[in-house]
């Protein structure tokens, strides 16, 4: 097994400063870190896989983020670690933060796969108060997210309006 | 800029008791205030726009609180108070309280509109376990919510029942 | 009134591990003890009461836990309380929890019937991460759930799929 | 083992109205309640063992409490526990409240003693606030506690002034 | 009583950049905003009453800001607010944050002064972390405060070690 | 900068259970661990610097764990970062915790020092209660800590008694 190996899991509806943030402090700890889209058809999302893994991907280019893979999954991330031979996930934690949320996930993804091993990192204190959902709702809302999401999102969200 | 005036925001669905008590404290620390009713088509609410208006006028003149204002905007908060002329939202907390939510709407408010200035106020210890929706809750469940709401609510609670 | 009687109301959607601890403590607390399911049409659970209640009694018997009574209401839980002329009631509390909405509902409670006493007990740390949406979850992204819950529970969830 | 007996251990240093408020509900849960003074000579006290106990027993005469026996112990309370016979502990949670640390030092006591039992109780709402620290604080800056504590610690504190 | 006026009472032992930004905020909201330095000889302080008021004018003379009073009170700040006709405190939040332990003086001084009203502002999500006590911790181990405190204090620090 | 190394720094006053498995965890994700005890004159520890590096280095061999150092250093973590080229800082977060003191002490870290990652690890659940100040509590109480710390300091702290 590769210690360098890590997996930033999540839904990145969209993705957004914060997470490339999370991104870019994963990178600079594991050599080879996998974004990995959640595919869960019973949960509805605002953008299709493919436009999530597109915006990632494309704006972690922008960022000049280099060595990160872009992949998605369908089932539980205990099975995807499993069947990819990994075992480092990747969280982010926000001063302002479901921090109960993130815990009860992680131990209940160590009782599921003993060997998993979650490491959160901290964001940037000014990413603080940004969610996926908060952006989505801004945007619903006629707001400008130019200022908290990468350039390839703020595009697409005023497209989709 | 007039430092007097500040908007106390919210969905008031329906306005509660703990409401009130925010309303009393902050019409004695700014005398021209404003009860503005978010009217966002796309969240559903139990009673309608002009319901909550209603609720929330009539209870203000049970309660005997002189020179408030109710109003209603759509889209962004930000947006309302930069078309009003407006900088000081007034937010309730309380002791029991999702005080990360509003950290969150906060932090977000002001990273869209930098003038904004966020004041929090404390509910009497005695609201600490009034919310609208518990509120509404109580009803549906044939619950007496008297105690909880101003008269003309419970009026129309049970009327819709 | 028997102050050896209380009531552990939920609504078990279905009952886990955790449940199952909070039951044997309270049990040996109260001599007569009564697992009471939520029965509540306007919210939409996975299980039928029929089937939740099925669940708990067999699996209280597979645990051998004895002196311990199955029943279900409708409406407010303070009304189910007046009128089987009890006002104890159990909450369980995890490490990792929602303690505000818990000191919320009991606060709440407390309100609309001031003779209820709520009695938090704390569950194993063992069983911090474990809740029913959680195990739902589990179920429906195709995992193991045989270590999260008693076994009639791992078998109908099963079966569902 | 009898379960009627529970134990609410403390420094009450001095006592306070959410003591008593909480001293109250215990006895009405079981018939037998001790409430156990702390005597830990490495901590210093602003009030002398003997003075922590007389003021718990006069207090809870004037309030009318019956069946309630004052004691108090050196060591760890789950020896005391074990000494005595007893394994169910009484805890006051309040909205505003340390909630961390009690959970702590509750997984720390069923470690040390795996048949204790902690039973929280919430204390009203309007005891939020309520600390024995707070009020030696209030007391040592000259302000009034007759309405913190019950009287005969109000007359004991302005007098050791 | 005059509704411009508010308290932002404080060790201030020292002033930090945080306790600068509130004061900003304050003065903005309130015409006639007094500094209040808490002078309680039970609690050992690094700086001397006079240092700490000098630090304070000093660094807000440094900000720019006009129309604040540094002052000092011993004693219970209800009393304070008393016998200066005063009602309204201010309290900074931070996201990073004592917000029980605020809530908690708040409700105690509510409750020992009726007409008091505190209004809670957030700092800036930069200065989330900052606090007096971290940073005379920095300070005694030999780190640079100097992006932390005002110039004024940066230098008192330096001299005292 | 080799991004294979980390420091898990503390006060180790003494060692507990939960620090060997954050141990164990980082030991894992870094392949060259440094165990940094804080010198800090100014703080009173119960047990010597060297008596602390000395149950650490034990300990560790006794759980079987390699290619570990144990350091210690005087004065502001992020000057010993610099000092040794590192940059990886790992703190342990408990289900019960101090999170608000981790994350204070991980921004406050950051603005000292821009280049310093830190790394939260989650303790196993079953470690959730235990911190050095409550083991010094239970031993100084006659309680039996074997069951909480490695086998040298259980020994150690019965010869201190």
């Amino acid at each position: 097994m590769n210690k360098t190996r890590a997996v930033y899991p999540g839904s990145f509806d969209p993705i957004t400063n914060g997470h490339i943030d999370i991104i870019k402090r994963a990178g600079f700890l594991f050599g080879n870190l996998t974004v990995a889209v959640i595919d869960n058809p019973s949960k509805k999302c605002y953008f299709s896989k493919k436009e999530r893994m597109f915006m990632i991907r494309k704006s972690i280019g922008e960022a000049g983020i280099k060595g990160v893979t872009v992949d998605s999954f369908r089932g539980l991330l205990v099975d995807y670690l499993r069947k990819t031979g990994q075992n480092i996930v990747i969280r982010g934690l926000r001063a302002v933060s479901d921090f109960d949320y993130e815990f009860q996930m992680a131990l209940m993804n160590r009782k599921l796969y003993g060997k998993i091993e979650t490491v959160f990192l901290m964001t940037d204190a000014k990413f603080a108060y940004l969610s996926s959902s908060l952006v989505r709702e801004v945007a619903r809302l006629g707001g400008d997210v130019r200022c908290l999401v990468p350039k390839v999102v703020a595009k697409k969200i005023k497209k989709l309006k």
